[in-house]
């Protein structure tokens, strides 16, 4: 049985400041050292899975065919299954906790197909204390898969329909406003919402957002560039979402607005 | 002369701020361009030689056959040898100061094979200012390590005993308390005491922690998930030790403690 | 047409914050499969081009040959061309924004070869938004370089006198004094000017620094170890600069100074 997969892609809210993302990689190492690990980002906010989700979504249609280890809330998920999920027809594995984290990402990628729970302890690390699912479970996983073990190998199948579905928001239409979220703010601070570009381009260049107690009136512009210095507007960002944004600061910061809260969008009159 | 290790995991306190750890990657690249890199971390706390050194004995069981490439303190270091260590007949090559850094890792794996002073010119690169013991030293010995070069080549041989030993704490018994300390706080807040779980097995199921001015009760759970919503608890962690933990909130700041403080463990009565 | 560089080497101000690091890694991977990447830095304050091109400037000495991708000011950089640069006769290909970025580093290197601005939508990614520099143009033109496609073939040949200069400032000589600046503040604290050691050479041991409102009188050491503990002492640095640095904790926090500070060297008296 040979080598299946040489790319692990890994994805976790475990950080820099201690050795567990170090310590992955050198399970990953000594049981697929064939496989390339790409680091997609470690810096989610702890146990804030729908953040996960959102990220594994965004970034799936630039994965490499291969492997992808997710694990965000690994206590948590100590309580959820950990399972794997075959995508494309083989293209790929995602493995993760049962817990919405892949839901997303699978859906974009046309739904699941395989699924197994990680429970075959030939394949899980011996631990020295309590279980870490992540270290014992779904990084020795990952990388069997990777190393050509079949995943049915691993665990009983489980029915795809019983995996817990993505939190990820839908904008919501009332009366002829859209009622939407904010998904996520960029490293650069550009305020990302869950309104695709198309779904305005009915009302006009200049909308009000209400969020909180406060009210702004922007304009939609082409790009960032095209905003003047000091202002903030509404762009498409490089996703095909709409975006609050300024130059060369954060708009975040300017707005006073942060990931998940509510943003209503209306016609200026 | 082959390569003779496939693989170099490397920790500092080196941090991401700068392009330090990208330099030493890229020096790695270019003696040793056979060679993965596994990064462990490199957000050790400056000059926290005792962290580090925490760090490598609680990855050691994890990692990958090779050479292990430590800088902990890099200009304090200069004061003190730059050393290789050979670790389980040749299975590893430990590269790092003699400031006490390795000599927990040393230990746990059995003990040290030989050691040889890293003072050879040829192994070194030429510093355009001062040297920098992490870049001109540890990363090119480390290279040409992996890459063949006999330790014995890189300088004289020294004796193991002369090496300066850990000081990674143990905790002490007194009456009928356990004076331990805190090893480490990890990203999620959970408090590590350096106390195996089987060393309170003796005492009850609630216990008493006094530490500064406070004092606390705590219960034992067997994992954090039966730890109520809003408690505390102490639990068995995933390296075997005693843990103060909480459900998705960080215990270390519901105690307002942190790494290197004593915490005398009690029974209640 | 084979694999031409094995390793890109890649710089950007994106942090680890977001996805954005990890999806260049996976566009790599999946055009360029053969190539390594060193990561050089992330953490570059987002966009400061000046810190982008000194940390170029200093890292190139160590840099592999190959192809180093850099990215700072993305946003910005959308009105600036995207551009190859070619060094070394080939040794290697700096491919990055035309916004100063590269200047410095391709003058250390003894200046540009061909370079080319990087146009052709064969060797760019369709954007789902927007177009983002970084993951649609200057990713995939690094991979298609480092996987053998000919600099020429990714669009027209610019002139390189055209290309925007690097803004890395020189010291001044006024009367007797030396007006600097400060180029960087590393990791531990260390205040690195933009003077070369031999500079002050014909000036005393004793040394006035003047910034903002304050004095300081620092002496010169041969290294940080001869700086007695709690003071601050004037040391040439790893890269043969003039640093003001101090034993185990951070020289730039004691004076209250940062990067891009003015500082003026005189002789005590």
């Amino acid at each position: 049985m040979g080598a299946r997969y040489d790319t692990i892609t890994f994805m976790s809210d475990c950080g820099h400041r201690d050795e567990t993302v170090g310590v992955v990689h050198s399970i990953i190492r000594d049981i697929a050292p064939h496989a390339s690990v790409v680091d997609l980002c470690h810096d989610i906010e702890s146990y804030d899975v729908r953040a996960g989700s959102l990220m594994l979504a965004r970034s799936v249609p630039y994965i490499a065919p291969g492997v992808v280890l997710a694990s965000v809330d690994p206590h948590g998920s100590l309580e959820r299954r950990s399972i794997a999920v075959e995508i494309g027809e083989g293209v790929g594995v995602l493995v993760g906790p049962d817990n919405g984290l892949l839901a997303s990402a699978v859906a974009i990628v046309g739904g699941a197909g395989r699924c197994v729970e990680l429970v075959d302890e030939r394949f899980r690390l011996p631990s020295p204390g309590v279980l870490s699912p992540l270290r014992d479970v779904l990084a020795p996983a990952a990388s069997h898969i990777a190393s050509g073990i079949d995943m049915s190998d691993l665990g009983p199948v489980v029915d795809a329909a019983s995996l817990l579905p993505s939190l990820v928001p839908v904008p919501r239409f009332e009366n002829e406003q859209i009622v939407a979220e904010v998904l996520s703010v960029d490293p650069f601070g550009a305020v990302q919402l869950n309104v695709d570009e198309t779904v305005i381009d009915h009302l006009g260049e200049i909308l009000v957002l209400s969020f909180g107690e406060s009210r702004r009136t922007v304009r939609r512009f082409a790009t960032v560039s095209d905003i003047a210095s000091g202002q903030v507007g509404l762009v498409s960002d490089a996703h095909g979402l709409l975006a609050v944004t300024a130059q060369q600061r954060s708009a975040a910061e300017d707005l006073g607005i942060d990931t998940g809260e509510e943003v209503i969008i209306a016609e200026a009159r």
